[in-house]
């Protein structure tokens, strides 16, 4: 049975204010929940249709679909919703490569960024204050339970490359040095930025180094790449570069 | 003055049986509408509540935002709705890399890999008769115009394998060659699969070489690379080891 109120706080998670208010996030569908109770991320409250995950019997509730329903954001909900505890991110460590999103708006864009990050084992993301929150639920869906591996922190960029001092900042522009040809650095901060704008004026002052993807159509009418294909791009070149 | 059957015709074509049957699909916005102007695509009809557009006035409708409503699948319509005619795939020239797609469903993951092949100079790309329609609204959207400068055609992989003939045939698989390290050929077709399931059982008999992309991270818990991603990453390198 599913109370009135727990009913107006999950739906209420949709928004960014009440997921920092309360320090909760919903997690969908079986798979994602499974991987985020195999990370170190507390459960909150687990609500199921069927006894089929590994939870605390205290935090699990069984509920109907009719209930779920209520609950879920989906269209098609799947078989259970999780609520989790935000975890305040620790302190990035800055070994190695930080990859900095300047103002990422689309959710989609920011969860495939945060699996390439996994995948390609960049340790800290850091995000600009205007960049889509990494708890929207659509980020953890298409992130794939690649945000509890991913150290996430949000704040200005100018603030993150003042206080790291010295390393190079790497940001893409169409003037920049070819990065097939260029090496990117070991130790360094790599900014991808807005979808429509690219990185920021200010940013942009910021900068040690700018890189390029090159283009090799025949035409030249092809936009600039999507940033989360810029980014696998990125950083499958800098991984190559480091281990081949 | 936007008629009854125009309506009925126009938000009919949001469904591929009616695309094929009259052999028109939707643009939506000012910036994908341009694109298509400029390309070889002939026009059928334009709707625009705007005269900014460089279109012959004999197929040009000027209409209201209330009737562009109508008209559109989009939650807020931008301006204009344009009509552009099918045109019929030109043969593969298989000179290259020809790129080939077993399954792909998401509509946002065909536009990205569209935009991918446009950006990284990849003429040809076939789809299996599953693979999600490109003129579905939502991949032209997502492809941004690049869909009218790959030839992109829909025929079983075993028909273009077998009628090619000869050339290496690459597929994506965890216990494939290093990408990073192994020689992608200047010439062959390579396969992205299914987005679930991978490569199909039955064109996996036919690939000649099973290449892989290595994970970095510290967990071996990562999902796959999104299909898009990894389609970024391969022809990324492809063009890097055929130019750098």
């Amino acid at each position: 049975m599913v109370s009135k109120s727990q009913i107006k706080l999950i739906t209420g998670l949709a928004q960014k204010k009440n997921r920092t208010k309360y320090g909760l996030f919903i997690v969908e569908g079986i798979k994602g929940i499974s991987e985020f109770l195999n990370s170190h991320l507390e459960l909150d409250t687990l609500f199921t249709t069927q006894q089929i995950f590994r939870a605390p019997s205290a935090k699990t509730q069984e509920i109907t679909e009719a209930e779920l329903k209520k609950l879920s954001a989906l269209t098609t909900p799947q078989t259970a919703l999780a609520i989790f505890k935000i975890l305040g991110p620790t302190a990035p460590s800055f070994s190695g490569l930080t990859l900095a999103l300047d103002g990422i708006r689309d959710p989609g864009n920011l969860g495939t960024i945060i699996r390439l990050c996994d995948w390609f084992g960049i340790e800290d993301l850091v995000c600009s204050p205007d960049t889509v929150d990494c708890y929207n639920p659509k980020v953890v869906q298409a992130s794939m339970g690649s945000i509890t591996r991913v150290n996430i922190s949000y704040m200005p960029l100018h603030t993150l490359i003042s206080s790291v001092g010295g390393v190079p900042v790497l940001g893409t522009f169409l003037e920049g040095e070819n990065v097939y040809t260029t090496k990117i650095p070991s130790n360094g901060i790599m900014i991808m930025g807005n979808e429509a704008n690219g990185i920021s004026e200010d940013v942009e002052k910021m900068l040690t180094r700018k890189i390029n993807i090159p283009q090799f159509g025949n035409s030249s009418k092809t936009e600039s790449l999507n940033v989360a294909t810029a980014t696998a791009v990125l950083l499958s070149e800098f991984r190559r570069q480091e281990n081949y």
